[in-house]
């Protein structure tokens, strides 16, 4: 056991297992992730963990010794400055090893008597949440939750509750994350209402129409701060007003964004977020903590009263009057790990300022990579501003090619840097100024140290594989052969 | 950062600093949990840990040590034996370790290109699970949840997506965990219809009465094998029949007594559990995973279809025929920790029969537990069988004094234990045989290698703090004064 009086020392020993596999495992990957695709990853990840339920254990220590390793030598390290596909960041050493504990103490933050301490510091960390997104409200709160997808159905579940008469209509931009369209689907709620946007922004006007059309209905608003494919915030203060004239709920989807308030020079970017009733935040992207660090801030914390359960268990009434805190109505899981134990110990340990200048750090590494392949001859950055942190770009040998064919170079460029172990680059489908949408590669820098320099060699792997792509594509065309090669070798 | 090539070196000093501090509260708290109650753990969690988000940070070290130290003093540590009131199981330490290397890689399980060889892992886990559950099924499947509650929404929403024409009736027993009626009402179905129990079973003549009178209706029956207050396991073979009967899909709610599957001794208890269509199943209960550890399994593969989920960044069609693995429909969460890889390395190092040991020896502590409350002159256990490791029982001291002032008496030991920090007692209401329903004291017995012997000191506390309560409520009776002092101090 991980806890009691022996826990620490046997901790310590398979820990020290752990470190050792997951040191070993930088140099044997030999790059952002293992070369081979996934067919090559899955044989050597086979070898060293099948079969996963033996009849016969082979002990903790050669079981961690091979996993660890199967794991960590067929990751795709955050950490590594080739890593940015995914809002998927390189998580600080100081949030894993508060994570540490609170995998040995094992709290479950669903009743007191599980969690007496973890519970002080979740309210803690909550309410300096609150504060941050909602610095005027008399009466902020915050939930943790498992990341932006349960933020964003608990949003959509509060409005539904908070709705009467008649059933919730929601309206949102197309830059909304799919997670906003599942949500409404797993509730019951009528399928969101979908309004245009200009350079991967809500169009206000667009949104007034919509309300407009809606009248009568308990309308909610969801808005962005930070769009997964291209880090756009929604203009907010207009939306705000829009919302507020139509009598709507306003939710902002701050999952990528929120962060940027840590930041007095970015805070600014967010102008209009305090005036939303309910905000998904998230500090497993621009945070630095590792999965999962999600949160809900409401503007008012009655807002959170449709989540109030009472099970005699867990809360009962005579023990809820005698003192002890009731944990229950804080989540729609039941028991949760503590989550935030390395929220709490990382805020402690950067403070705002550090935390800022990580966010500004991201911020500027974005803006000199886009001038990096501004200035490169054989790439196009998407015109128009850089989103946050992201960059979308394009090799030019897809630009030369008729429209599938140089979106089936951009998606073959990334597969093969995937496949060959050489980068891990994302990719958005977006318009081209006002041209035509197309697919450009995804650049989401969250690293919060790599220098620009670390990033500028992954241009020209971009512009050697488009190459080979495109030539490729050229004479698949000829021969009438799939212009797609599979992944795996 | 955790990651990278100096990410294993920088972790090894801040997991030393997370240790010691780990190390160093269990004789600081000098019992399983803090005493004082909540308002003395308040106030020395927030000396360590406040201001929670300072402007400038105090560095990595120092708010390691402090806050861990806050934590680990003031956790109710269920590695301690007389922490024993929930479903809420010391964590081993191999299962910790192993959780370590998931935040440090940090890979997200929503797309292969976040979690290449995590995605094997979880694969492999994930069939061995399904396999466990329905060995004869051709295709079964599951998936890995936040816990029981994310299992059981998951099943009724795929169930509502299978019902039609018409909407999903529930059924399901007095018995259920609340979050099966949490789900429904998230879901937007009607509240589900509760079947009586007897002894804390589903009464399968009962279900049968019920779903005629829905006849027509899509049906769901849910059923319990474990439930949280008795540890009672429903008559699946009847309750299966009945369903079947009735053209009913089954769950089960196998949280708790899930893996009994994992001992050959105990797995014919758990007969007619193959015949569910869907089974929630928890490794953070009987499994000794640090939270989160739930699961989901389903018969047939083909059950899991409505979570599909295409969404170009994560899993576009091209890149699908490529051959990358699409993640997306394997949970109602984007961002995902990899929980499986504590399990494999678990089910790796113990082996079934490993695993299946642990569980016995749970189910035999609690046989020797309730044996010794048999012989105990002060002490009463609830008539019947003990559920699998959850033993029930009443001060004679609670017995004397009428109903109401009787489960005053046993509510106020609890909270008196958990105030003086000596035990940490669960509470569940529950028929007295044949007599009305009744406040007990619950003690949930899932230590791995706690002997029987080492929970007898819990027995004591309870008679002396009985004894105690009793006097404080006959003597408040007869002033008037209230019966139920605060918690703290």
């Amino acid at each position: 056991m991980a806890g009691g009086a022996h826990g620490p020392k046997h901790l310590r020993a398979l820990t020290e297992i752990v470190l050792d596999a997951l040191e070993d495992a930088v140099p044997a990957r030999g790059g952002p992730l293992p070369a081979g695709g996934p067919e090559a990853v899955a044989v050597s990840t086979r070898a060293l963990c099948s079969p996963v339920l033996p009849e016969e254990g082979v002990g903790p220590e050669v079981a961690l010794a091979d996993v660890v390793r199967a794991v960590a030598e067929g990751a795709a390290d955050p950490a590594d400055p080739a890593c940015v596909a995914h809002l998927h960041c390189p998580p600080l050493a100081v949030a894993v090893a508060a994570d540490l504990a609170g995998a040995a103490l094992n709290p479950s933050m669903d009743s007191w008597d599980q969690a007496p301490a973890a519970g002080v510091i979740e309210e803690l960390t909550t309410a300096a949440l609150a504060r941050l997104v909602h610095p005027a409200a008399p009466d902020p709160d915050a939930l943790i939750t498992s990341g932006g997808t349960e933020s964003n159905l608990v949003a959509l579940l509060l409005a539904r509750e908070g709705a009467s008469p008649g059933a919730l209509r929601v309206v949102t931009g197309a830059n909304a994350h799919h997670s906003v369209h599942r949500a409404a689907w797993m509730l019951g709620l009528p399928a969101p209402v979908v309004v245009a946007c200009r350079d991967g922004r809500i169009d206000p006007a667009a949104l007034d129409r919509a309300l407009t059309a809606l009248a009568g209905a308990p309308l909610l608003v969801v808005a962005t701060a930070g769009t997964t494919d291209e880090g756009r915030i929604d203009p907010l203060p207009e939306i705000a007003g829009s919302a507020a004239r139509h009598g709507a709920r306003l939710h902002v989807d701050a999952a990528y964004g929120g962060p940027l308030l840590f930041s007095e020079h970015l805070a600014p970017r967010l102008a209009g977020l305090e005036r939303a009733d309910t905000v998904t935040f998230d500090l497993h992207k621009l945070g630095w903590q590792p999965v999962a660090a999600g949160v809900l801030a409401v503007a008012d914390a009655a807002t959170l009263a449709p989540l109030a359960l009472r099970t005699d268990y867990l809360n009962a009434d005579d023990d809820t009057e005698a003192g002890l805190p009731d944990l229950l109505g804080r989540s729609i899981r039941t028991t949760r790990r503590p989550d935030a134990l390395k929220m709490a110990v990382t805020f402690r340990a950067l403070g705002r300022r550090g935390l800022g200048a990580l966010v500004e750090h991201c911020v500027r590494t974005a803006h000199g990579f886009g001038r990096a392949v501004d200035d490169h001859p054989a790439l196009r950055r998407r015109p128009g501003d850089i989103g946050i942190s992201t960059v979308l770009f394009r090799p030019a040998a897809a630009d030369a090619l008729p429209g599938e064919q140089g979106d089936a170079v951009v998606a073959a460029v990334r597969r093969t840097l995937l496949a060959e172990g050489r980068a891990v680059l994302g990719r958005a489908v977006a318009d081209d100024g006002d041209g035509p949408a197309r697919l450009w590669l995804k650049a989401t820098l969250l690293h919060p140290n790599a220098a620009t320099a670390d990033l500028l060699p992954l241009l020209d792997l971009v512009t050697t594989a488009a190459d080979r792509a495109a030539r490729g594509i050229s004479a698949a065309e000829g021969t009438g052969a799939p212009a797609t090669e599979r992944l795996s070798p």
